[in-house]
């Protein structure tokens, strides 16, 4: 299989991106280029397999037993689709055999295959932006751009990057070393041998942006894969991996060279996969605890775990704009983005603004104003925050209301007119000094802490250790001084956190563009993998000189 | 500083190698090419510093204490150099302060000022030469052409994959993105953050070659280091760490942005600097047991540890030409290298030759007659196999010995002609049946056995099997059948060891040429290292990507 000229020219320009770090990709992210037809039929398709046996997938027979626990945040109630379960010795003896003949193709036809299910994918985005919808409370919009053209971004960059590294060798060469009298001749050739089976474990608020990536890392690199969604976000990566499963069948590859192991909340498979010996490498996304655990099994692993992300408030340039692009920052998808914004530094002496200096108090409201404004308003308030994914962060917000009755901003049940029954939870906002401890803890969902501080050096210094201690994903800053813009780019890289300046507009510090921006570092805490860096793909396979005299 | 017209000739050159396998090396590796008097002021050199103070190391004051432990396998007796001890905090302090300066200085600079270390030190090839002779046990020519010329080629290769790996991204970039009805504008910035001090373990065979890596694929990403050498070869890399001080003094940075630590057999410190916090990084050779304990400690490391070196002879063109490249690289530096052979595996059937079938015992005699031939060559025969460096090498050969007394080759103290104190024992090869359990260890040094197996597929899965258990640097195998080729290929390769076929004449098993040789793969027991893959100098930093808007 050799690349096709539309794949070669797009690989041209994701490997010039992956370079320059410059906007690039293929997927249009407004819904409407994708025609007019695409979001009715997906509509019938979600409600069509609600309740259905999800059957789209290679290996079922008569007696493979289903399961499905999937709640749909919008309607709180069950999805009703039925997953086939797969016994982890058929999970991994079919996974092995894939491994075998996978592991053999050349570089040039996983590439053109892998890009071409890309395109086949794009074709069921509006199906996945459902199925995201129905399982991890996003909102319409958020689900079709990260589950559809922003996942396949990600994954065409791991391609790209693959592609790059295991060509970036001379596969075959004779070696000629002068001698003197004579030279030495050896014909040598190299190999990037594929490390073996890889496991890809997914979570459940970003079932398909945050599995993409370690999923076709490992198969560009020649790897066969298990993915072992989240019992509660499976819909959207199963659809992802049926068109992955269509693909190899049509080109006589093996089906199973992507497989998908489903389990209950129950009874999870997840540590027995992880350990299992035949299982050479974990993509991971998901809490720090587990995250930690796939660590210490001593295997190569790729992990996104929590963080804490701040926000230091030092001087502004309009203070209205930044209290707005603050409050959507952390309402967006209720603060369930690993990138989303917990605490807010700001200095008890007030911030600099070009009218002069603003007190405390004034920032404070207006940032208060900023988030009831979001919130309350009847179409973006809902649109932006969607719904609670999981029981826990829901009682999690509960919680923290009742710890802080008198909150800045209270947590509402807002009013989604489209789905009634949405488990909804706006924004919890509390003020904090700087010695209550509440905000040193990751609170995953939509609770926001302002940190009252003596100063910028102070809040630098508050976000600086939690960032050391607990990892982060992000670093909001906003300065318009360049003394304390260094000082705080400095500190924060120094511990391998990036800092975003003076976010406003279309701009926030949550998006992490494929192609351009590092998703997470590595460096730190909250994981140990970065999308996408050479690492991120050379960790899966190993180069291996062989040499021939004659 | 900028890169000079020559350095970025050699560079390009390099880059070039690194990319394409080629041969390449800036370094003659025939000491006539450093002129007459090269060799004569070495040996003045090395005869002054015996039994004297080593003060060419930055941080001496008055009160710093000496010690040093080193014995020259060739003179048995102890060479008396005494090196400033400076004690773990002073060099952690120092290393701190380094790291800060060393970290910010650009790529360039580093790449320009390790470069014009590199001819430095190849102005010392002969004095490092003496010093590695007298405290390895490596022959003139091998200590010449191992520590320098060969040492420096990894360490440019290090420098070159630093520089390529840290120059792949744009730095800075104006990212615009497409909205529709506007653009969304960010300035970004991308910073490879060095990971922070770094730790490089030396051995005692090779103090330079397998430290020069590691050192200066830190230092180009970087990172200051402290270099632990073993405390029985400490002088060949105090000439390097000398040379590097002094051209970092020269230029105005910090000296000790490499340091020494060296400490004594009966107080090593090896495990108080790697356990200390403000290590971030580590370079180990050595045991497996020790390296093994390095990479326990959860800290980025790059790990050579030991393997067994096996050969699968099935069939051969020329027997004679064949059993004395097996003696050779058997006898180099009496076993002492991490790449020697141990394992030789004959099928009791025989092996094929042009001129019909070759019984086993026919084989086994043009082995012992290689052997014999070429270390009782007076001249070949000391000049190849050099001194033993360790004591508990010279027990070892000695107890194998007396568990085998009916050897096929005994080891024989033969006579060096100038030097007659030599610690010498020839190549002990001894025969064995595939059940006899005795070649399933690494047994350093001159030992070898000789294993007679049912057939080429029985020799091949017990060279597998030993490869998969403990690791291996590499694997020599002689067949002429292309199916048994690539049975021997795809069987080593899936466990990540290296083939090479048919050695002959000045090709030997043992040698692995810079910019074309990954030394050791990284994927098996032997090391998680790889001179030089990208993992080898990009876990070394962090890319960090900042984000303005305005």
């Amino acid at each position: 299989m050799h690349l096709s000229e539309k794949n070669k020219k797009v690989l041209e320009q994701a490997l010039e991106s992956l370079k320059n770090r410059n906007y690039f990709s293929p997927f249009p992210e407004n819904p409407k280029a994708y025609g007019e037809d695409a979001d009715g039929l997906a509509k019938n398709w979600i409600s069509q397999i609600m309740n259905n046996n999800y059957v789209a997938l290679d290996g079922i027979t008569a007696s493979t037993p289903y399961i499905g626990e999937e709640v749909s945040p919008f309607l709180q109630v069950g999805i009703g689709v039925r997953y086939p379960v797969f016994s982890t010795n058929e999970l991994i003896e079919r996974g092995n055999a894939a491994q075998q003949t996978w592991s053999k193709v050349a570089i040039e036809t996983r590439v053109e295959l892998l890009m071409n299910s890309l395109d086949r994918i794009s074709n069921r985005f509006f199906d996945i932006a459902y199925a995201t919808m129905h399982t991890t409370g996003q909102s319409y919009m958020m689900s079709f751009q990260a589950s559809g053209p922003h996942a396949n971004d990600r994954a065409l960059e791991a391609i790209a990057m693959g592609y790059q590294e295991l060509t970036r060798y001379n596969t075959s060469v004779n070696w000629v070393k002068p001698m003197g009298k004579f030279d030495l001749t050896i014909e040598k050739n190299f190999n990037a041998i594929p490390l073996g089976l890889s496991l890809v474990i997914g979570c459940s608020t970003f079932p398909v942006w945050n599995t993409l990536p370690g999923l076709f890392a490992s198969l560009v690199t020649g790897n066969a894969v298990i993915v072992k969604p989240h019992a509660k976000a499976v819909l959207p990566i199963a659809i992802v991996i049926s068109e992955l499963q269509t693909i190899l069948k049509e080109n006589n590859f093996d089906a199973n060279t992507v497989q998908m192991a489903v389990d209950s909340i129950a009874v999870l498979i997840t540590k027995e996969l992880a350990e299992h010996t035949a299982i050479k490498q974990i993509d991971y996304t998901g809490n720090s605890a587990f995250g930690n655990y796939i660590e210490s099994l001593n295997k190569v692993c790729f992990t996104e775990k929590a963080g804490v992300n701040s926000i230091i408030l030092d001087s502004v340039k309009d203070l209205k704009a930044v209290a707005g692009n603050i409050a959507f920052s952390a309402s967006l998808y209720s603060g369930q983005m690993c990138t989303a914004p917990q605490n807010i530094f700001i200095p008890a002496t007030g911030i600099t603004t070009p009218e002069g200096t603003v007190s405390y108090e004034q920032v404070v409201s207006a940032i208060k104003d900023a988030f009831n404004g979001l919130v309350q308003h009847p179409k973006a308030g809902p649109g932006t925050i969607g719904a609670i994914q999981a029981d826990t962060t829901y009682k999690r917000v509960q919680e923290f209301a009742a710890q802080f009755p008198q909150a800045l901003v209270a947590s509402q049940h807002i009013t989604n007119e489209e789905f009634k029954d949405a488990r909804i939870a706006s924004p919890l906002v509390v003020e904090l000094t700087a010695d209550n401890l509440a905000f040193n803890e990751e609170c995953f969902g939509p609770i926001v802490f302002i940190i009252q501080t003596q100063n910028t050096a102070a809040s630098l210094q508050l976000a600086y250790n939690l960032a050391k201690e607990k990892g982060a994903l992000t670093c909001g800053a906003y300065t318009t001084d360049a003394q304390t813009m260094s000082q705080i780019t400095e500190q924060m890289n120094s511990i391998f956190i990036p800092v975003s300046f003076n976010f406003n507009g279309a701009g926030f510090i949550n998006s992490h563009a494929a192609f351009s921006d590092f998703h997470l570092t590595g460096g730190n805490k909250a994981g140990n993998a970065s999308f996408t860096n050479a690492e991120f793909v050379n960790k899966r396979y190993v180069w291996v000189g062989n040499r021939y005299m004659n």
